[in-house]
């Protein structure tokens, strides 16, 4: 059993990240000890990074993209969901949701745990001055607190495979387990980020005719075809009216089934409800921190006879899901390609920097190169 | 068999409306000629003086809430929804589109038949000096053409019982099926014109526990109480504020779990929008003209992770649905009193008057009184 | 805090009742304790006293059916599940499970908490010879240990009230959750003991235009009579002929669209197959006990182009929401009437009899009268 | 405009088929006159030529699953469902339901269009006595009538191709369309005829991640691993509880999600019941002639919390999709294998045979070879 794990910790909004060392506690029963593997910079890094989200307990370890190896495991024993057996050696990754309460309103009655009020989340809401301090995936290990949901991941999947997925592939599963996704669809994914591609690979899986990613980076455009696309749009080669034209031309007229939203730009829900056919799905979940206001026409929403759905965070379930897609269509799609950016734990600073500059698709720190 | 009918025309927009008097056409194979008893004067009927609907070929008829008597069947079999025969003298209201063509993409593929562009609408698509003329209810008899779709009213309701339900319980019908309704559940209908008084009317039928009716007028918001709304709230009373901690107040802090918009004023949507508790159904029914846009805020709508459904148009389902309502509950709700203004077929355009200056509840013309 | 409680004991299968007496153990942090008020003889109780059900461990105090009063509050504070504080003299029921453990496949993945293997319930799987002994309703304390979901009553529903519900409206609710109901439904109900009954007032309560009630017990259908049924059928009074053509003939000839059963009997298995309408549905919550095997045409079913749900247990959720209907229309049912039976604690052996006759609808136990 | 047309006939029940001549009539309003490709021989023929279908007015020409060419189009447009004109040289397929009322009931109220008693259907229900005598696939030339809901087939999909559905893939794709299939399902498929693997087809596409398919014939299981099955099972080399333990093997020991019947054996209905895992769903289509009852146990079936749908029959909208789903993937299977017997129109006698012998995976009949 290891004695200290290094970390990279915020020690106040917009101050450097400082490497701290930790003393790693004694395991209680039900918490386990993972050795990090990779980490994910994940665009919410940045914005915690600079203080912009309430509620959060500086100084802070960074991370909630973790995959790694059991370490230890505590005096009981610890499952996975499915009921096996955590042993020593076993690779994993954890739902980032340190604890959701199922006792609450929003866990029992209106059955949206993502809105639990209770919830605590790794890398985000624990202070690592306290007990048991290694509750965020910048550092060496993480203490895995009892009731955490880990998932094993499958020997074919490799650490920075599953690092490609990070909280945008259950953040996307969740957003196409609320639509009316089925073969046969014709969908747009707007923006070609982490999110719109974790949909844009899900759309192909379930069987997607037409898949139309949009965005203005051109690198991203192109690993969206990689990842099941069937066209691209470029955002800044072409006007709203092409695009709409675009979108109907190849629908038979029609315009998409569905629109999915995961730009994070207001706008976009302006052009989304352009875009979408009548009778049409759109699903939102890119609008994760407050951009402001968008005009937008009721009677036309109206008229359209839509079904809009907004969808907030993830579950374990989705985890779980995301993990299960990545394991058969493993050979389908060069997971490994969307880990763009390499950094050591010495150089999470920079890394938050290259996620800033948006530069990566995804960036992962390994502590321990 | 009656040889000629009497009819109120507009004969351009904005014109008065005339009286005309036509030819009564041999009825065709599975034609019937209805005797007008009532015919609703609904708000789109102004609309339609007004010329602000597009596509519309004047001179027309207007009228399309139609309730009556079978005068007459044409030379085969007529038979409603549920396979009886249509006789001479059986009480009926049809549903007012003439034909929808089941054979569209709209229609068979995509199931969503109010947007079938090959829709005719009694009252509203058709010219009067073309065959068979009498495809308006404002007039002395109707003439109901092959395919469509006849419910009998049964012989506990009056015609102004049925009169009251107009096209409105139809799409109130059509926007509560669409929308997570279930006995307990707390809802807000904004708007208690004919729309929202529907819905309030289903909302109490389902078992709701908390119906609160928001309007600015408190002859509405009385006749809301006496249709089931538990609580009514008054618009030209209260702050936006007021209104927020008061829906909270009646559902243990929750917030509502559905809010129904029927109001047509795109500002509804934003206030919408912020009623509705997290993990809500928002239902849009109300923006059937363009009112012109509005501001929304797209990250409070992914934050609260909505379910937000718009409705156009209604099906022969729903008025049958609409009927069946109105006759299992026909004792609950004292429906007559609905209908607060009768006209003559002489007194059209007085009728059309009142209801543009909103006096009315539900105005109805009797062509033979 | 009370020292001491007495309590009925099932001292092994088929024996008779013993009273015996429990030292009332320290409450812990998390945990509360009720004073009995009323717990209900459920059909399970009887099961229970007979050995039926496996992996129980006996000695057992029975009873899951449970409202009172909290007689204390343990060290920290004890919420309900909608946050507010729980305090002494509430008067309260509670889920009976003591505990789900929300970490599970069953509970995480495949949302069926009602199947989780780790589930816990009061009055069936905890020995009272192991602390906290006071684990099941016939006793004069309960003791709530932490995590149990409590439900506060609403001033205006009396305890038989509450205790009319039983742990069978929480099956209705689930049941009429899994199935298609809404407003203007024809639907069917087999069997009219408390789980029929609820669900006849459930169908009642959410709009059902036509509900039929079958059984064999004249007092029954007079319940169901009262409780919302529009028409009741004598089983052993009628023909299986007789009943389809009874449920064809008040429904326009298209039959239920809805059968729920709740008999028991695996015969009503084949009967409802064949009452329930072409395209209709079909709810099956009544099998709880093995009784064989039935013999079902599945040409016939596949013809009738059907939905067949089965629902096993209920959830928090369908425990809160049951009473939130009790609350809602209280005075639209004589809710009270249903408990025709009441007993002491002394007479629990009586009671569990009195049971076993089916002479009763509901009864109590009062372990303080 | 040719005149006249070759078919092969059922003169009378378990009569062999005669060919005949008949007249083509003029071409009314609406109509089109195909020129026949290619026509499966489906099992349902075999049955039809036996008899054993009620209400079948012989003399008949079979056949229901036709491609072919547009000879002549009607006086006016004839459109297909995406509103494009069909045109003299268009490769099409159309929907085999020659009529759908979209006037009764079941079509507008239950929205059940495969339960509407005026059906009729192209090579089932039409006496070639009559005009325009044309309708069955057996022939050179199908008359398709006005209302006839047209399919255009895409360039690069041949006519083998497209036979190789059949009437199978509708039904598959209704099937599938009614049941929870999404990414990451595990499934079973109980048969490997071609509603067997056109479902198994169907859930690859929809990123099933285990497709296990159940069938006796050793032949049709290779197919089924040609065509998506991750594992197959010989029913004539395994015992029930070996297949339970291999289903439960490859599904983390939680059991299929979902199972789907398409065997025609009653007993497969016993079989899927203890194959489906808790809170699973079973989908019933494959049951479409009576094979007698089955012993089923209700309370296995309502402790396992069950979804069971049956499935009758396809819609318009089930072979659009069809349509779709082999356009989009066509590359991925090797559809054109599945026609592994061609016959002449003299020759039809002995196809039907074939197929009696279950030799034939999909047979087809080319009228013009």
């Amino acid at each position: 059993m290891p004695k200290k794990a290094r970390a990279a910790v915020v020690p106040e909004p917009n101050a450097d990240l400082e490497i701290r060392e930790y003393e790693i506690p004694e395991l209680v029963s039900g918490s386990a000890l993972l050795k990090v593997a990779n980490v994910g910079v994940c665009g919410t890094d940045v914005h915690l990074w600079h203080g912009k989200l309430s509620g959060v307990p500086y100084p802070l370890i960074l991370g909630h993209e973790v995959v790694g190896t059991i370490a230890e495991v505590g005096p009981t024993e610890v499952t996975n969901i499915d009921g096996d057996t955590i042993k020593k050696g076993d690779r994993v990754v954890f739902h980032d949701v340190t604890k959701t309460c199922y006792s609450c309103w929003h866990c029992l009655i209106a059955k949206n745990p993502t809105k639990c009020p209770n919830r605590e989340v790794y890398g985000i809401t624990r202070n690592p001055e306290k007990w048991p301090h290694l509750l965020g995936g910048y550092a060496e290990y993480v203490y895995l607190t009892p009731g955490t949901h880990i998932v094993k991941l499958p020997n074919h999947v490799s650490f920075d495979g599953a690092s490609a997925l990070g909280c945008a592939m259950p953040t996307a599963v969740h957003t196409v387990n609320r639509s009316p996704m089925k073969f046969g669809k014709n969908v747009v994914v707007q923006g070609a980020g982490p999110v719109g591609l974790m949909i844009t690979i899900l759309a192909s899986i379930s069987g997607a005719s037409t898949i139309v990613s949009i965005d203005q980076a051109e690198n991203r455009l192109k690993l969206a075809k990689k990842f099941g696309a069937t066209h691209t749009l470029d955002l800044s080669a072409t006007s709203l009216e092409e695009r709409i034209q675009f979108t109907r031309n190849v629908t038979q007229d029609h315009g998409p089934d569905i629109v999915y939203e995961a730009t994070g730009n207001p706008l976009a829900i302006r052009e989304g409800i352009l875009l979408v056919r009548e009778g049409g799905a759109y699903s939102i979940c890119g609008q994760y921190t407050d951009g402001g206001d968008v005009e937008i026409n009721p009677h036309l929403m109206n008229r359209k006879h839509l079904d809009v759905r907004t969808v907030w965070g993830s579950e374990t379930k989705h985890l779980y899901e995301a993990i299960r897609v990545l394991s058969s269509h493993y050979d389908r799609f060069p997971f490994e390609e969307l880990v763009t950016h390499t950094f050591s734990l010495d150089e999470a600073q920079e890394a938050l920097e290259t996620q800033e500059r948006r530069e990566s698709v995804k960036a992962v720190i390994k502590p321990w190169d």
